[in-house]
This record gives C-alpha cells, structure tokens and sequence, in this order.
C-alpha cells in the first residue's frame, strides 16, 4: 500500500568562513537532505533498524562542510549524497539540495574590506543533486530574482470572449521573479562558469528581448541558455507576471503618460515552460 | 525543444456572501486556474490568438462564483474547468486549485452572531480539480493544521554511525503541520461529507497513534483515511517533523523533568509518502 | 551623547508541558526580555562587566519556566523583571514581553484527547510587565485576531475633494485584525479573568455595533473593555481596514447583489487610538 | 476618554518611470499616510464630516507622484504632508512615511541597459515626514540591511551569575541587519547626499570597528553618522545579534578551527540606542 516515501532533514542553515591569508571567504548555504528506498519496516511496524536520523543528517553536513566544500555547491551536494549512499543501506536514492546565499564585500577607505560583507539581494543559486547507487543528476539553478523593464514589453492580439475586459497594450511594464533550474548532461563540470554563462544568459535575454507576452519572453530565455551552456541539457522556468497596473490619473484632470503604476502582489499571471534540446 | 508548459492566474482572492434570511454564510477562498495545451504559437513567435488572457481567467472566476459556487469547492473547481475548456480551444487541460479559508461565527450575548465571523486558525482545506476533454480528477486536501502530541511518540532503535549524536526516547513531544492530499476515485460524490471524514480520520489517529516514528504515524494515519473514506484511492502526506528539545536544566543544578521544551523551527525533519489501497 | 539604550534578546520559545495525572497541559509561548540602565561603560568603551548576557537572559527564561510559571503569562513576566533587576546591579528597569500562543485539545472517540493538541488560530495574548526598582506596570492585549461583518457596517457623509472617488455605502463588509493592549491599575490582579473579560468584549462590540466607521466601532470596543473590566485603566487598539471590494459584475451583464467580492491585502487603512476612563 | 488618535491608508504601492530621451529612469516606493487632530465625532458620535477617506489618500499620493516626486523621497513626504494639511481642515499633524526599495540597471551586452533593471537586496531606504500647522519634521533611515564579519569581533568580560553558560570569545563572527534613523536639523537639505554620506559612515564603521560587543559597534556607528553629516541631529540604531554558533566537530573526531558555524534565527540578541550631539 506504500507506493512512496522519503525523509531527511530540511533547513540545515550552514555558514563557513575560508580564513586565507589577509582576507576570508564566506560561504552560506541552506542544505535539505532526502533518502528514498527500503523504508517499509519504518512505515508499517516502527522498526527503525534501517532509518539513519535526520540528527545525523544534519551532523554530516556540518562534519562534511569542513573538508568537501571547498568548491561549488554542486561539488559539495555530490559528496553529502555519496556519504549517504554508503552510510544508510537501506536508501537506493539520497538527493541534496542546497540554496546558497551571495554575499559581497563591503567597500571601506575606497577599498574592498578582506572580512566584512553584506547580503546582496533575496537572489539564491540553486544545486539539486540526485545520486542512485548506479548514476547522478545534477541539476542547477536560480531563484528570488526579481527583474523589470519600463519597455520592450507588450501584449495585443489575444483571445478574446464575454468576461475579456483587459485592454491591449504596446507599451507595458514586464516585472518577474524568475526562478529557472536547469540539468546537467554530467556530473562533473565546470559547475561555478556553467552556472555564470547560465545566469548571464537569463538577463540578458529578459533585458533585451522584445516581448509579446511572458510566455515568449520565457521562451527565448531558455533558448539562450540552451545556446550559451552546452552542458545544459534541459531547463525549466517559472515566471510571476508581476502586474503593474497604470493609473488613471484622467480621473484627477490629469494628463495620464503611462508614467504612475500600482505595483500588485495579488492576483499573479504565472507562466511555466520546459525547454530541451531538439536532438533529444 | 518546448516539451511542456502552462500558463494561467494565481492569487485569486475570493469571498462570497450568501445573504439568507436572518443571517448570513461566508465562503473565503483562494484560487488559481492553470491551463495547458498547445501554445507553441505564443512561445516560439509572439503569437497571441490562442492565448486567453489570465485577466479573464480572474474576470471569469468572480462572474462565475456569483452562480456556480453554491456548494462544495471541488464542485466550483469542475465548474471553471468546464467553463475553461470550452473558452480556450488550444487548451488540453485546465486545473482549478482552490483554497478555502474557514471562518466562524462568533459568539455574542451567549449566542452565535448571523453575520459575524472570526478566522479561525491557519488550516486552509484544498481542493485540486483537472480536466481534459475525456475525463476529471479530483485531488482534496488540507494543509496548515498544526498538532502536537506531549505522550505516545518515542524514536529509539535507529541506525547509527558516526557522526550519530542523538540520543534514543522512549517519551518525547511530536508536533508536525500536516499536509495531506487524497485523490477521489470519481468526479461526482458528496465532496463535504468525504472532507469531513478525511480530516477527522488524520486527526483522532495522530492522537491516539502509539508513534514509533513520524514514519509510523503517517502511515497509520493514511490508512485510517483509507479505511474511512472508500471513496479515497490514494493520499499522500507530508509531515515536518516540528523538533521540541528538553532543555537540560541540570547545568543550572535544577532537575529536568522532560517539562521545559524549546520549540524549534529550523532545521527540521521532513517525512513524505503516499499510500493507496492494495489492489491498485 | 547616549540619550537612550536597551538590550535583551528577543524569540526566546519555550514549550512547558504539566503533567498531571491522566491528562497534560501545554503552553507555548514567546518571550523577550530587555534591561536598561547604566550601561554606557559597555557602548563608549567596550566595557562589559556591567553587562549580563542575552544568553543568559535565555537560559533564565527556561530555568524560571520550571518553577514561576503554572499560571498567568503576567505573573510569569513579574518573576522573571524581578530576577533580572536582582542579577543585574546596572539596571533600573526590566521589561518582559510573552507573547501566548493558544493550543486546543484534539477531539478523537467524542472526547477532548488528555495528551493531543492543535493551533488554534493565530491570535496570540499579549503580556508586558516592565519593572524599575519602584514599581511595576503590566499591560496585557491581543493580536492577529481576524475577525468580519458582513452587515452592520456602514460609510458615508465623508469628506470630499478633488481626489476623492469613493462611493458613499450603507452596506459593506468590515473586517479587520484586531491588536489591543490595555493597562492595568495594578500588578496583582486575576489576569486570566480579566483576560478573558476584555477579549470577550471586544469580540461582542465588533459583532454588535452599528457601525458609521472603523473610528466609530474602535471606540466602542475600547469603551466596552473599560466598562467590562473595571481594572482596566487604558486602551490602545490598532485596526487595519482590510478592505472587501464589491465586483462590479454588469461589466458581465451580471446583476451584481453585493455578493461577490475581492478581499485586498494593501493597501489597508489604519485607524488607531487610545482610551482612558474620564476621571484620569 | 479618547486620549490619542491617528488613522491613514498604509501600503499603497507606487512605482514611477520616468522616460528620459535614450533611458528610463524607475522609482519604486511604498507609501503611508497618517492624520491626526480633531475627529472625536468620528470616534464618538460616527459623524464622518471631518473624515477625509482613506481611498483619497491613496488617490492623492498618485495624483500627487506625477509633479511632486521627482527628486528624494523626504521632498515628496513633504509635499504630501503640507497638501493633506490643507484639505483636512481637522488635522493638526499630517505624517508621510515612504520606503524606498532599491533597483539597478542590467548589464546587457557590456553596458548598462536603459530601461530594464533588477532588484539588488532587500535593503529599503526610509523617510518618515511629519508637518503641522507650524513646522516641519524630517527623519531618514535604513532598514533591512544584512551585515556580517568574520573578524575583529569579541565578547568577553561580562556579568556572570548562576545561569550564564556561555564561554567568553575574543574572535566570533559579528552579523546584523542594520535598522537606522536619523532626524535631520532642518526640513529643507539635500536629502540624497546626506543619505547617501550616512549609509557610508554606517557601513565602513561596521566593516572596520574593533567590536568589543555589539553596543560598543552601535555606539561607534551612531558616532561616526554624526561627525560626516553635520544636518544630523539625533540617530537611534537598532541591531539585532544574528547569532552565529560555532559547530563543536570535535565530536566527530575532527579539528574545529572556528570554520563551519549554525545561523540561527531565533532566539536573537537586540540591542538598541540613541545618540545625539553633546551640545543638544
């Protein structure tokens, strides 16, 4: 009657500091673990012979931080699933997930400070690693990305029907919060300058494309990063349209020049696609 | 290369009064409407035609609630999938997700107010509806139900290695906030009263479940809506394990009674499966 | 230079489970803790041997939860400024602020369960007992109580301008969270009673009052309280206006009967103000 | 018995572009109105005459955003401020408080792109404007400013008593989220200089202070403010301790160096203060 299950521990807050000589790195990721396999005994009779804790979990993220994350997320999220797989028998997938949070050195005396940061922006990369006892998947991404543009963006010509009051628009504002993962064809790569070409990819599409609607602004920025990473085998993105309403300012004897908007929260167009290769 | 997408309308914040002679009914729900198709036109080349604005689709979910939400949220959902499907040609699929929040009235002068209502709690009962031009699914649901047991939950037995710290229990706090969601085996059924017996069979088995484990109580409370509700054939549940640790007042030369607890909310255990009658 | 400083630690979560013969209770609650005092030797200098630390500030909080806290958040509160203004020499005041959040007993077998619980809701009781070497002052309140009329509630003969756009109405929704916080007369009092005095007479104001305006019923909830409870000595309650917008559903050729109707989260109006009894 | 009023209209939600020949300008602020004076009829009697609604508040701040918010956020309060002194005759204070949410070019191509943008952080820029019938009153600030550092922070030497378990550190990591105010010695300066001279002074002292607590870095902030923007009179910081706690590896059998730490969220230290000039 169980046909599927998993556990592991989410929001494992880990912050580790690179001291080099003269300055320091920081590095601050939230990490989720999962396993998933032979867990009935658990399920069905309280047996807990096979079930590693989610307390452990957590220890070995910290233990591990210390000596396997030197380098990408990715990296990091390929060793945590290979201790897993070794140290829980039972468990035929373990899966690591892991946000990162960028930080940027502050500026003082005209310089860069070597120990003092501040957080830039809600914007997190992403690293979704899957590893079976036979293979792995490393899928990478982004998400909090909040981008606008005052041009470039309009929307006409659309179906049309008794409850249609929306009017066409050449002249839009286009606001968004992207959130795109996107899959590796291996599991090792160059993962931080996929990621960077990736990332680049994204925003330069969304600032440059001139858009009929989300869904072919969506479109051409999974296209670019299809064409910028070859590495990327598929990528999936999900767009808010972030609505912002003009105001009618003719209400007030006032000249409206598409220049005051509402910026809404609620309610939100949301336009969701995957992209993959043609040869696929 | 586009292998899949949908588009639609999140957010949609709803409240419909029904005004009966001497007091009043309140319904509060949340909806989104999803639909998906072939819109590869709008994707690839801008082109509109096909693409039924998400600002109809909210148009849409307040011209029909006036007449079509009299009753059950599953019922309304399979309402504005018809509708939906009818008004967009391009689309294979349309989904209605529908959040209810439940208010209740107050009580005054020692009795219960016609037209006043307080919201009571953060729990939100769901209902998932999709529909294709050949059949429906229903999908029900709540989340947000937060409980907690201070007896009959232990863990104790697991597996160690390592970096294994925790120590085994035989007599700790459970508290989770459960998200359940359980597909019906057909489109037509007395939706409230299956809610209504779901909800009541996760509830008095999470209280009287001697717990082994998170794992153990999920399981036990899947079959207890399984064997409540013949018309369920599968539910799937998610329980974050809320982690309550003792406070170890011995430091402070005071005895510890397993009485003074901090209640944490990260990192936490996190405990998914889904369970469907055995001769599926 | 220093006109004004304090310090203390805040989110400070505490779970206490009494366990008595045959069923437990539970409380949940939040608390900070803050000193002010003498204490620029530690800011001007970085001097902090007049400082105790916000750590230890927590682990009182736990170690003090064992044996001052079997009845009211207030007396609770009073213990606690009373230990700090004890342990700290460089203070002259001690302010504590819990905040309750409530749990109720699950129901399973037709009975209230001895061990199982769940959130009700997400109001909290408000206590703030501050303490100087002199005296001590309690104030007690309320939060995040959602509360709506869908009668009862009127707007109209409001000030006009160039501006305004607002239709004069006789019929609207009202709804609102109510925050309240009162004063007591004294620090010794049943605060449970009169707890429970004071919220029951803000939730029957609300129901029952004919209401011209948010202003119009805050001032007859406040009235209601000092009425109610004579030891009660001032009021403040702040109330956002969560506006209910009515559709317009004509645009549909729909008749609309204030029906349906779009519940808002900003903008919100916010009327706040604070009573007192005549003789003061 | 009504001692204090004030209502508003808060979250109203305004973004501006201004179109440049070859290049957009955005503005992207949150806006609050708030009055106070004479409008105990509303309160007592439900008699609106007095009442300017708060729809029109909304309505003005829009009107009013196309002429009067061209330059710093403080100069548009203003404006606000002294047109709802003269429309609500019975106000006696009117107050505009304005969060400003940061926004910055893309990079497309090598250059900044004119018209499309991200959001950088979660950084707000505040102006808190009040005016009466006589004078003028203008506070800036900043909130939701993430800092950390990694070195050249301690706490040791404090109080210590029978609760206090935490060990003494002569090198922790020091994180906060800056909330800043600042009053201002007249109504009428360039705003954006003098705000853009205290964030600096804010940040760099954060970055380079040799921390002995968090008071002692506090009080060399406020400090610092004062000395590089003379039209400063008075500034109240508050900063809360984002702890970060070091993982104890040893033991795993591993050597800590003070590398891998737990963020934690809660409980969190707070300490506030306000510091003005000596002469005042």
């Amino acid at each position: 009657m169980l046909t599927e299950s998993n556990y592991g521990k989410s929001g494992i807050r880990l912050v580790k500091v690179i001291r080099r000589e003269g300055s320091h790195d920081l590095r601050d990721v939230t990490v989720a673990v999962r396993l998933e396999g032979r867990f009935e005994a658990a399920h069905v009779s309280g047996d807990n012979a096979d079930v590693l804790p989610t307390d452990t979990m957590k220890n070995t993220v910290y233990a591990l931080a210390r000596d396997c994350f030197d380098d990408s997320i990715e990296s990091f999220g390929l060793a945590l699933c290979d201790h897993f797989l070794r140290h829980a028998p039972a468990a035929s997938r373990a899966s690591v997930e892991i946000a990162e949070n960028p930080w940027r050195r502050l500026t003082a005396g005209g310089a860069e400070h070597p120990h003092a940061f501040f957080r830039e922006g809600a914007e997190r990369r992403l690293a979704n690693v899957s590893r079976t006892r036979e293979n792995a998947e490393v899928t990478a991404g982004l998400d909090s990305l909040t981008v606008l543009k005052t041009a470039g963006s309009r929307f006409e010509g659309f179906l049309k029907d008794r409850y249609t009051t929306l009017a066409e628009t050449r002249d839009r504002i286009l606001a968004t919060v992207v959130e795109a993962r996107w899959k590796y064809v291996a599991a090792s790569l160059d993962f931080d300058r996929s990621f960077a070409l990736a990332r680049q990819a994204l925003l330069e599409t969304f600032a440059m494309h001139d858009s009929a609607s989300v869904q072919h602004t969506l479109h051409a920025m999974g296209e670019a990063v299809l064409a910028a990473v070859p590495e990327v085998s598929t990528i999936r993105l999900s767009l808010p349209n972030k609505h912002h309403l003009p105001v009618d300012l003719s209400r007030f004897g006032l000249e409206s020049e598409n220049e005051i908007f509402v910026a809404t929260m609620e309610p939100y167009g949301l336009i969701e696609a995957t992209l993959c290769r043609q040869s696929e």
